[in-house]
């Protein structure tokens, strides 16, 4: 298997850890595309488009590490615990998975050996590395969501989803209303009940850290040109909410 | 630094996986027992006395994999994350600790590295393979606590503690009276709150999976012998608690 896990910028300043789970459509030769068409291979069951480019834009603008997929969903999703059926999905919105049919137990082993674990120990050593020199992260992964889902439009512009810890979710949805005109809303297109924040779940929650999953519907963010302007609002999105958090953090000491 | 993470039944047949984060007194030679004096050096500051006795009684009664440690906690306490100051501490209950006296962050990171990252790894990968292949793992971690603390004489036998799911923490204490005679209580001697969950909080609750911590007062077992008698106790109440709980999941199916 390929490197499934990138860091960059691993000496960066902030505080806040960039994650990019569905940031690759890449999907090694000998999977023969997953038995999909061409167009399935890039299309948003294989990988978030667009996500991985404003997540870079927000690396450099707020000097933040980025830890990012370099292997598709397809293979296995790596916001998806390895014992739930969407990790290796069969079937994912209206795109049958051949690659994905009658996968047995020794497939899913070797899929979670090969991509889950190298990618969330990676991460997970970042937060922990961190943690003992005293540094306490905030977590973000960027996403992004298809326009029209079984046929339906969606009209959210952005989504701003939390685990059980809300306190980021609703800094980042409020600074989003100050900042931007995007249409902005908590916890859609989809919550944490929908079983889509377990990166969170897994890498901030047990530790207490801050946390916040951004979804970004991927007409908006299609070239690279719209990437560096989403990312340049969000930067502005984020430093404000995380702004908000220190402030309320340091009323609590005074 | 020496190994420091040990799985015995690796390849058990039984969906428990036990855990044992305080089973060892061990400490490098080049740290100079720490600073302690001999005696300081094997009391419960160090380890969890009689602890891994009742786990590997357990594991073999019950066919379950053990997952112990192989350091003293005084050089990291795998029961603490990285940024807080118990994980290694400069004063436990009246001992005071030399060895954690002033140390830096490199020597945390350091720490961190190499010990609680690799037991902490061993142990998710451990769950991860397991759910890959559609074993759902339930977690006991098994601890001592001493029966005079500060001064003050504790008559609690037996502690049954839980992360944010109590399912199984139930379950063990009605066992615990159904079965023994045993002093019981839920979250007794301390419970999440004081922060001691950290490895049900890690490896069980994100995955959702049924988990308990276990304390035993170690006058219990401070030898061969009554660390036996005890895992034949603990066996029974366990093997109750997991079968309450396997009903209870067939009722909801049914």
């Amino acid at each position: 298997m390929a490197a499934v896990v990138s860091v960059e910028r691993a000496e960066a300043l902030s505080d806040l850890i960039l994650v990019c789970e569905h940031a690759s459509h890449f999907i090694p030769a000998d999977r023969n595309g997953m038995g999909l068409a061409a167009d399935g291979q890039v299309a948003h069951i294989a990988w978030d488009p667009g996500a991985l480019g404003v997540a870079r834009g927000l690396s450099r603008r707020l000097d933040a590490t980025l830890v990012s997929a370099e292997i598709s969903r397809l293979i296995y999703d790596l916001n998806r615990p390895p014992h739930v059926m969407a990790a290796m999905p069969a079937k994912s919105e209206i795109y049958d998975i051949p690659g994905n049919h009658q996968i047995d137990t020794r497939e899913r082993l070797a899929r979670t050996r090969a991509v889950y674990l190298p990618f969330h120990d990676c991460l997970r050593r970042l937060v922990a590395e961190r943690l003992a020199v005293g540094r306490i992260p905030q977590i973000a992964t960027i996403h992004s969501f298809t326009p029209f889902y079984f046929g339906q439009q969606r009209h959210l512009d952005l989504g701003v989803i939390h685990d059980a810890d809300p306190t980021l979710a609703i800094a980042t949805l409020a600074a989003a209303h100050a900042e931007s005109d995007l249409v902005s809303a908590l916890n859609q297109p989809y919550d944490a009940a929908d079983g889509v924040t377990h990166t969170l779940r897994l890498q901030a929650t047990p530790y207490g850290l801050a946390n916040v999953m951004i979804e970004i519907r991927n007409d908006l963010i299609s070239n690279e040109e719209s990437q560096e302007d989403m990312s340049e609002i969000l930067a502005k999105i984020l430093t404000r909410a995380l702004g908000a958090l220190a402030e309320d953090a340091q009323r609590a000491v005074l």
